[in-house]
C-alpha cells in the first residue's frame, strides 16, 4: 500500500492510496458494507457513485457467514461481487456494542452472538486472522472503543491496552499477510485528554503502521469535542500516512474533519437514514415521510449527479416511505450515497485548486439555507 | 389498441398488442407493480428484462396515494418512472380479499380500507373512473371473483352480477376514454360450469371488449380444473382479441395456459417469492435458504440472462436471505423475473417456429430433472 498527498490547502489534505485491487483517492467516503452488503444497493451502483472501497464488519462476518467460509469462496471481494478494495474494521467495537456477556481481558474479548448466543473469543490475532481470511486490503488493529464520557484514569488505562493489543496487531499481520501488499492501520485511542491521545499516537507510530485511525470519537461527545480532539491528535500524526476518523458521520462533521487534516471516513448514515426515510441533501436533511412532500412533483436534489436524486418525484419517495416499499429504502440509499460521494468529490476538487475555504462557505451556507419551500 | 395474431402452433398464439404507449409481444408475463412499484425493482430492470407491460393495483392505488393525486403528478407511468403501458385490474378482487367490512350490492361494493379503516364505495363507474384517473392503457371492467367452490347457482348469479357490472363499466369507459386510444377488457365468470363460461363469454363478446380475461381462476381450484375451465371457455372467445389469464401463475401454469391458448398473464409469485428466498429456475423451485446452498460457490442459473442468475453465488443468496438482507430481495426477484421473462421469449420463440411441442416436451423434462446435485 503507498499513500502519495497530492495537495495541502490549510490543513486539509488531497491524496491517493494505491492498493493491490485500486486507488482510493482521499478524502475518501467509504459506504459500509456490513454483511458483505451495502444496505439495499447494488455492488455495482456504489462503485458508480464514484466510491472507490468500501468497509466491511468484521464482526458480523464472523458470525455469517463465518472467515473461513467467505474465504473458502474466495474472499469477500469476490462473495459480494466488489470490483476494488476493502477496508474491514477489526470487530472490537461492534463486539461491545452487539454482542452479549462480553468480557474485556488482557488477552481479548469473549462474547456470545446476538445471533445465537454462540461464543466467541477475539483476541488481537484472531481479529486479524479473520480479517486476513476475509481478504481485507485495509486491517484495523482490534483495540478497545473508550466509553465516554472516561476519567483520565480510564482512559489512560483502556488506551495502554488498545497499545499493547496494537503491538499483537501488528506482530500477526506480519505472520499472516506474508507480502501480499495490504495494510494494517493502527487506532489512537485517549478519550478526551490531548496528554493520552499524544501518547497513543507516538506509540503506534514507534510501532509503525500504513495508516493512522482516530478512534473513540463519534461515541456521543459531541462535534465541537470531536473536532477539539482532532486538532490535538492530526499533529502528532505523520504527513505521509492516510489519517482514518471511524465511525463518521454527518456531511458537516465529513466538512469538519476534512478541514482539520482527515483523509478516510466510513459511517452508516447514507444507508440507515435512507431506509428511515432522511434524504441528505445540498440544502440539508429532509424528511420524505413529512406531509409536505406528499404532491411534491419536484425531484430530491437535481444538483446530485444520480438518477435517484433527478428523476422521480418527492411525492413518489413519500408515496414509498409510507407504503414501506424495497424501492423507498433502495431508492433514498442510492440518493444518500450520491451525495455523499458528490460531497467528497467536491472537497477533492476544492482542495486541488487551493480553494477549500471558499468551498467551506459554501457548504455552510447551502446547509443552513434548509430545504427548498413548500409549493404553494 | 390493436391486436394482431401473428402465428398459432396448435392453439398457443403469437401476437403483438399495439398500445399508444408501446408495444407488447404476447404470449406477455406482466410483472406485478401493486402499490406502483414492482416490489425490490427498479423500473428500468423490469423493462431490460423484457417486460412489456406491468400491472398496477386499482385497490392499493386509491386508497395511497389516490387516484386524484396520482393523476394530478402525471398518471402512473410518470409517477413510478415506467416507460411503457400499464394494465390496472379493477380493484374488485383485492377489496374482497384486503379490506374490512365489506359488502356487495347491486350498486357495487362497499368496504373500509385495511391501512386506516376509512370508508369507500367502489362501483363499475367509480372503477373505471379511478383506472382512468390513474391512466392505465389497459383496463378492467369491475366484476365479483366467484368465490372457489361455489354451487352452480351461486356462480350463476354471481356471473350475472359480473354481467350486468361489465355493461355499466363499458358505457363508463366510453365516457371517460374520450378516445384516448386505451383499451378496456371484459372478465368471463362462470366458476368450474362450462354453460355458465359460455354464457359468460358470450355476454362480453355482445358488449364488445379490446380483449377478455378467464377471471375467478387461480383461487384455490388446482391446476387441472384450471386447465379445463380454459379448454372449455377459449373457444367462445374471438380470435382477433387478446387473452387475459389473471392472477397466474407458476411456470408451468403459464405453459399450460399457452397451449390452450392465453395470451397475457399477471402474477406475484416471481417477486413474492424472491422475497421469501425461493428461486424458479431452468430445472424447478429452489429454496435458497437451504443448508445445502450455504457453501455452494455455483450461481442460480446460468442459463438465464441476468447479472442476479450468473454473477453471484449460491452461497450469496444464502447468506443475504440468512441475514434478511434487502439485497437478498432484490437480486431473487430480479432473476425470478428474468427467469419469467425469459421463459415467455422462448415461448414466443418457439410458437413463431412451429415447435411449440418440443419447446413444451423440454420444458417438461427440464422441470422434472430437479435442481443441480449438490457439491460433493
Amino acid at each position: 500500500m503507498q499513500f502519495t498527498l497530492k495537495a495541502q490547502d490549510g490543513k486539509a489534505r488531497l491524496g491517493v492510496i494505491e492498493t493491490p485491487r485500486g486507488s482510493i483517492r482521499t478524502p475518501a467516503f467509504m459506504p459500509v458494507g456490513t454483511a458483505a452488503t451495502v444496505k439495499a444497493m447494488y455492488p455495482d451502483q456504489v462503485r458508480e457513485l464514484g466510491a472507490d472501497i468500501i468497509l466491511g464488519n468484521t464482526y458480523h462476518l464472523m458470525l455469517r457467514p463465518s472467515a473461513e467460509r467467505v474465504a473458502a469462496l474466495g474472499g469477500l471481494q469476490q462473495f459480494m461481487q466488489w470490483d476494488g478494495p476493502i477496508l474491514t474494521d477489526s470487530g472490537g467495537f461492534q463486539v461491545m456494542s452487539l454482542s452479549k456477556l462480553r468480557k474485556i481481558t488482557e488477552q481479548g474479548v469473549s462474547f456470545q452472538s446476538h445471533i445465537d448466543g454462540q461464543s466467541y473469543m477475539l483476541t488481537p490475532e484472531r481479529s486479524v486472522e479473520i480479517q486476513t481470511l476475509l481478504g481485507a486490503n485495509i486491517r484495523m488493529v482490534l483495540d478497545e472503543c473508550t466509553p465516554f464520557p472516561a476519567t483520565h484514569e480510564e482512559a489512560r488505562v483502556s488506551m495502554e491496552l488498545s497499545m499493547r493489543w496494537a503491538e499483537r496487531s501488528k506482530k500477526a499481520f506480519l505472520q499472516f499477510d506474508a507480502g501480499q501488499g495490504d495494510a494494517l492501520f493502527g487506532i489512537v485511542q485517549g478519550s478526551t485528554y490531548p496528554d493520552l491521545r499524544e501518547i497513543s499516537a507516538r506509540r503506534l507510530i514507534d510501532m509503525g503502521f500504513d495508516g493512522y485511525a482516530i478512534g473513540g470519537l463519534a461515541v456521543g461527545e459531541g462535534q465541537k469535542m470531536m473536532c477539539d480532539v482532532l486538532d490535538v491528535t492530526t499533529p502528532f500524526l505523520p504527513n505521509d500516512r492516510p489519517r482514518y476518523l471511524m465511525g463518521v458521520g454527518t456531511p458537516d462533521d465529513l466538512v469538519e474533519s476534512v478541514a482539520r487534516g482527515v483523509d478516510m471516513f466510513d459511517c452508516v448514515m447514507p444507508t440507515r437514514a435512507g431506509r428511515h426515510g432522511t434524504a441528505y441533501t445540498r440544502y440539508g436533511k429532509v424528511n420524505i415521510r413529512n406531509a409536505r412532500h406528499a404532491a411534491d412533483p419536484r425531484p430530491l436534489d437535481e444538483s446530485v449527479d444520480c438518477p435517484a436524486s433527478q428523476n422521480y418525484s418527492r411525492a413518489y419517495f413519500h408515496h414509498l416511505h409510507r407504503c414501506g416499499e424495497y424501492l423507498g429504502a433502495m431508492l433514498l440509499s442510492w440518493h444518500n450515497l450520491a451525495y455523499y460521494q458528490t460531497l467528497m468529490g467536491d472537497m477533492r476538487a476544492a482542495i486541488e485548486k487551493g480553494q477549500f475555504n471558499d468551498f467551506y462557505a459554501q457548504f455552510k451556507e447551502d446547509q443552513a439555507r434548509g430545504d427548498i419551500p413548500p409549493l404553494a
